[in-house]
């Protein structure tokens, strides 16, 4: 039997026609190294933008199904065309989109997560040397209605076929070369990472690498489905890898650096003390379905038997969280509320971290030597983040880097427009 | 119960937003009257030659079944589109594909037949005051493969829809008032007919009319569901309402006048007079899928014992034909092809000819007083068709007019160019 390859290709990828017979290529060279191949494709470039821009003409608010069903047609297109093209080489290819093949999600438009995937059509035509085509993004529910599987659909429906089919690999085909170093914007000496565990890529995603999205990668680690992250346009680059820490061949302590500048810190000032006001609080927050990334609750002021609470959010979220905070205030009692958007979330990556203790210590002592105000801080098991302002990135990045050691293996990735400074 | 009316509109009643949102008034009115509603809708205006403008950049020859998912795609955008004007006017609406629907249709693509419509989903969701917008010219397999139906294939799905649900009516909206008695291009004093016959109608549209495809006027006529041809622009205008024989008010021995200028005439010479000749060269043509309207073989000639065969096909069909032909030449042993592309059919066409006799004596003189030579005439019960020069089509037109008294009631649809004259 042969072994089953998963490739994603994403917008960009598939932008016009002469890219799509480009990845025509690249998915016959997988085929001809006697692999059996899926492909998960996006819709077109810029389409899911000019179908928004349709509906949003007609209503400002359009029901989720309807919105669903009309950017579902987006990989409609390109999945046809991908087929065509691949066969237009003398392939057999066959496309199949969500409904068709029965990739079954809840019943929640616009971020619907994959409940199950049916794989009979799949291997009965894999088992004929068909190359399968699917549209990545969307789902259907057990009613038959069409869902959208949100920010990172693609690379999460890729996974999650990768995962049915006991693939040997999925490959994510993007516009970068793979999980780099450091970012070129901010260190000039960037190099790619051969490998990088699932623990540390989450981390980097939630921290603010753009290069996946960490339901995807959530998605591989609970499969164990090796990823491989590379470039459409760079064939001969083999990429990234992205395996279990168990499978890695080495790792340093710490793998990399990330900033995240699209979040914003609110403070509650003035909580009374007493339980339950944490719950209540982010309760409503969650309720509206806002993320809360770095949470800190001051010790109690014991004249006032009063708290402040600090998190932080995504800038996006902001006018959302403030209403949630007005329509409670009845119920908390805070004196203020407090917003700071001069903020950036920089985090130190590494699985290497777990039995090595002194890691936080060493970054926190690099940014105070270079008179950084740290405003927050929060760690977890293979990663230590510290809010500081804006204008400190650049040299929080270059300065944790050489401490680290990482001249060959950073990985520096920001999220969101860097300041000038 | 609500009665069931069936609405469609055509590619270019849903161009843009705007007229998306002109037929979201529509469709509401018909709600607001008190029936229940399923809107059959095409993919907006140029949709379909952007898509397969884009498949022939990447093959000359894009598979069957994966033109068939990319086209589908076009009204995947404009049912969602359509759910969402009508949702914004404060009513409930609900967007299906064929696929959701059950659309059955056989395994073949871009001119498949609906076998079947399941109809649970859609009376579920009328008895739920919904309006129900449903994907027209597609279907799906019994295996799940997306199918076309070809030319006609929108008001194909919106009678078939009307005839499964036994809807009151099914009204197909246009961008012309309705079928009408005069085409304005050769008769000035053009009027609506109010009425016509499936019959009259199905004659009139394999003569030449455009108005509607003969498909969904067999359909409509083998399920006695009464049509309404109407205008998307000018709703007040009630249009023409096509009906059984037996429900017709009144009709004149002859309803109109048709044209057809897309035809050429083959001439295949001095064909052997022995048995199955006729049947080996029309059952070539046949499963080559071309399509031979009328048909004459000459007299055999008792020297040479040997006919001529003469038949007309569409222009489109001549290049397949002559192949065809080629290949058969040693079966049938013709001295001779010869094609006549200077031609048109001129057919009047009226239920009340059936119990008439000598309505084509009568336009076979009205001809040949304009010296209008007849180069070859078919007639069926209710129609007679003469093949006349292209030159004569305008004045054959007018004269028949005339000669049958048409002057507030002769429909003339031509379908081709005509002549300069």
């Amino acid at each position: 039997m042969n072994k089953i390859i998963v490739q994603k290709f994403g917008g960009t990828s598939v932008a016009d026609t002469d890219k799509i017979k480009n990845v025509a290529d690249i998915v016959v060279r997988e085929k001809e190294n006697g692999n059996d191949v899926v492909v998960v494709v996006s819709a077109m470039g810029h389409t899911t933008d000019h179908l928004v821009k349709m509906a949003k003409s007609l209503t400002p608010n359009p029901s989720g199904r309807e919105m669903d069903m009309l950017l579902s047609t987006g990989e409609g297109i390109s999945i046809a065309l991908l087929a065509m093209a691949i066969q237009a080489k003398g392939y057999d290819a066959i496309s199949f989109n969500a409904m068709q093949i029965g990739i079954i999600t809840e019943n929640i438009h616009s971020k619907a997560r994959i409940l199950d995937i049916k794989t009979n059509k799949l291997k009965e035509n894999l088992d004929r040397g068909k190359i399968i085509v699917v549209a990545g993004f969307q789902g259907v529910t057990e009613d038959g209605d069409i869902t959208t599987l949100g920010r990172g659909g693609s690379d999460t429906s890729a996974v999650a076929l990768a995962a049915a089919l006991g693939a040997e690999r999925c490959d994510i085909y993007t516009d970068v070369e793979g999980v780099y170093t450091t970012d070129p914007r901010i260190v000039k000496n960037a190099s790619k990472l051969e490998q990088v565990s699932y623990e540390e890529m989450l981390e980097l995603a939630h921290a603010g690498a753009n290069v996946l999205h960490p339901r995807s990668v959530e998605t591989a680690k609970q499969f164990s489905v090796p990823l491989r992250v590379r470039s459409s346009f760079n064939i001969e680059n083999m990429g990234t890898l992205i395996v279990g820490v168990d499978k890695m061949e080495m790792y340093k302590p710490v793998a990399g650096v990330a900033a995240d500048l699209s979040q914003v810190r609110v403070v509650v000032c003035d909580v009374p003390d007493r339980p339950g006001v944490a719950a209540t609080l982010f309760g409503a927050l969650a309720k509206e379905n806002i993320s809360v990334d770095m949470i800190i609750q001051s010790y109690a002021n014991k004249v006032s038997n009063t708290n402040d609470i600090a998190f932080t959010i995504d800038i996006s979220d902001l006018e959302k969280a403030k209403i949630v905070l007005e329509c409670m205030n009845d119920t908390i009692g805070a004196s203020d509320v407090k917003v700071d958007d001069n903020i950036a979330k920089i985090s130190i990556v590494g699985a290497g971290m777990i039995d090595r203790p002194g890691i936080a210590s060493t970054m926190f002592e690099a940014l105070a030597k270079l008179n950084i105000n740290i405003k927050m801080i929060s760690t977890s098991e293979i990663k230590v983040s510290c809010l500081v302002d804006k204008k400190d990135v650049q040299k929080a990045i270059k300065s944790l880097h050489t401490v680290f050691d990482l001249e060959s293996n950073v990985i520096a990735d920001v999220k969101g427009d860097l300041p000038d400074v």
